[in-house]
């Protein structure tokens, strides 16, 4: 399981004193930098060989993020399939798991524009990520 | 069905040259005004009476989207439940449906932080926007 | 002088039910598609010949932004240099000029990583923009 | 002086693989809770007490900022006036001055709507934080 460790901003906030809905989706983006470290270990980006796009994202918001104090992004791999993997997520603040969702990120070539097979040596890291939800540390 | 126009921004395409994941949590909920327009019509939101908070959302990416041209954001409703409902949205480009998604939205009391049942007015307005994804309209 | 039309989103007001300073960054962006159209006419951005990079933005906030109505941002040039020309764009609601900032263009090429003059004949398009911010038309 | 550390995502990046202009503001908004914390120690906000507006922002963008390493907010104070503050932001990466920039700060009541001058105490704190730019460590 790996811990990202956000600074709300104001402006995350929207008028009902909640964090807005797509901020989350821009948390969980930052927590999954550890995931594209497995594909691309230095994070230098190349096109031509970034190897993930991403097929689906889903949010069930438990109870509302507040501006403070700081967020817990706990995030871990729940499935590893053929030629994908999905990353589950956890927003917590005060001791409340506040946010859940997945990611399901395709393993791609972007030249020919197809989903490509996991390589062995990549899934064997992705499964010591692999806890699946209901093993997951529910108390911090 | 209501439909949107959104005119992407350079800085919403990511680094492989596709509008990000979460610039599509933006542009639905833009999408999402004609919907509140239901329960606060002049969208003058005030914090007391405001009644609808978020609990789901989803997103699938099908297509990537580019820079250009114009995006159409398509919305209907595809459930009416007691206490909540549920959008649907489509991000049509160049005749292509690229992503499509859901957000479920509870109608709810901030005051006693309670969801509360949907008036029957409101729910008679919500079903005129009810068509369910397997009867849109799916070509441009 | 171009108009820009921006719906704005439940999400771009924050707590004190104000748009957020950043969602301007957001919108004035969306704002310089046409100046980006003088170079890259079709908007099909290459990395290898798009010419411009951003050297400075500015922003005043001179009176609140609210959810709604829509805002409408009007944007020309005040400056064209030998390398560089600078955006002015204005913020407008309700009557009111709300924002107005810049975004000062450099004349890039990515390959070098240097500044290269501006070609004439984009100049002329871009003159025939250019109108200076005291004389620009400041009632709605 | 206060450090921020910001671990960039992905969709921070633009198609030129440059931090897009907008992330800064995100960033530097997020540098300055400790400076709000200043005028609400809890950053518990509340509409009725909050006494800051922002009302003006400038960023000078002088080398691109990448997906990666880490990037460095260095934040302090520039100005003190009767009724505002300027809050000076650099970031940093790899030991290069990226980016810079500033944010005047008004004492505002949202009730009145009327800016409201700095009680003593509050300025002294912000005193302590005063350097000016020309002062500030420019090597990392």
């Amino acid at each position: 399981m790996f811990s990202t460790f956000i600074q709300p901003r104001f402006g995350d906030m929207d008028f009902l004193g909640h964090i807005n809905n797509a901020t989350l989706a821009l948390w969980f983006e930052t927590a999954r930098n550890p995931f594209l470290r497995i594909f691309v270990p230095d994070l230098n980006i190349k096109m031509e060989t970034f190897p993930l796009i991403m097929a689906h994202t889903d949010y069930d918001f438990m109870e509302p993020l507040s501006f403070q104090p700081e967020v817990e992004i706990r995030s871990w791999i729940i499935h590893i399939g053929k030629r994908s993997f999905t990353v589950y997520h956890e927003a917590w603040q005060k001791g409340h798991l506040c946010v859940k969702g997945s990611a399901v990120m395709i393993h791609y070539d972007f030249i020919t524009k197809q989903s490509v097979p996991l390589p062995d040596d990549k899934k064997k890291i992705l499964a010591t990520h692999l806890i699946g939800p209901q093993k997951a540390p529910k108390k911090k």
